[in-house]
């Protein structure tokens, strides 16, 4: 994970980042900010654990979360908008996911993750479906953000 | 941290936590949702890496972070209060320190930690000195924030 958070912070440089994290629950911010200097581009995040903190610290529509549920992708890119926005960054990214070990009331099986990824030219989000227990699946989605955000910014 | 992590979920039932985080950014909140049923706990938090996020999102006087500095009880006191009041839980916890490779400014060593706690009654904060590289005083800070939650609600 350090090579590919350097490469991320590498990048970005000149720009800013933040996150807004629920199912990782500060994983992303934890392995970005391992690496010495990382606040020069990372601002900070959302830990948004709970729909309370989803709406109101990241404005993500009560409407989503009630009609869509929590783990879709528009909650995922409603939370990496809000993000930017509230942080006033430039590039921001979310997960949204079931880590295990039990699925929720909208059918998504464990697995389950949406990565949201917001600039000040688009947002959209990915759907990943990840094979292995909880720790397993947060692991992957912290990765598959960190390499959502190259990708975009390469 | 398992354990650790467990027994403050079990001694906060039926309350809410959520964290401010600097320096571990975001370690802490990683922690407690490695924890499946964490979020009947664990709300969320932010991760404020900047001064920015300190003052916007965590209420934190500008005039502590310009006085005091970043690294200083009064902010990590402020932290936890402005975390507590801003994602409305029952108990906070904050950590703001120098993980390194370098000081501040202030003259804080490499290892100085603030952890910073708040509940409905109280709002104080315990400064620590760690030995040890980067992730070394990063993974005591965490253990450390969640001993003092533990000791407070026992």
């Amino acid at each position: 994970m350090t090579n590919l958070c350097c490469d991320v912070l590498k990048v970005l440089e000149g720009k800013t980042l933040v996150t807004a994290e629920s199912c990782t629950g500060g994983g992303i911010g934890a392995s970005l900010t391992a690496i010495p200097g990382s606040s020069s581009v990372y601002k900070g995040g959302i830990i948004s654990y709970t729909n309370w903190v989803k709406h109101n610290l990241l404005s993500v529509p009560k409407a989503y979360l009630e009609q869509f549920g929590a783990v879709s992708a528009p909650v995922a890119e409603a939370m990496a908008f809000g993000a930017r926005e509230n942080l006033n960054a430039d590039v921001a990214v979310s997960v949204t996911g079931l880590a295990g070990p039990s699925g929720d009331e909208f059918g998504n099986l464990v697995g389950t993750v949406f990565i949201g990824y917001s600039d000040r030219e688009k947002t959209f989000s990915v759907a990943h479906c990840f094979d292995g227990d909880r720790e397993c699946v947060r692991n992957q989605a912290v990765r598959a953000a960190l390499e959502l955000v190259l990708q975009q910014n390469r």
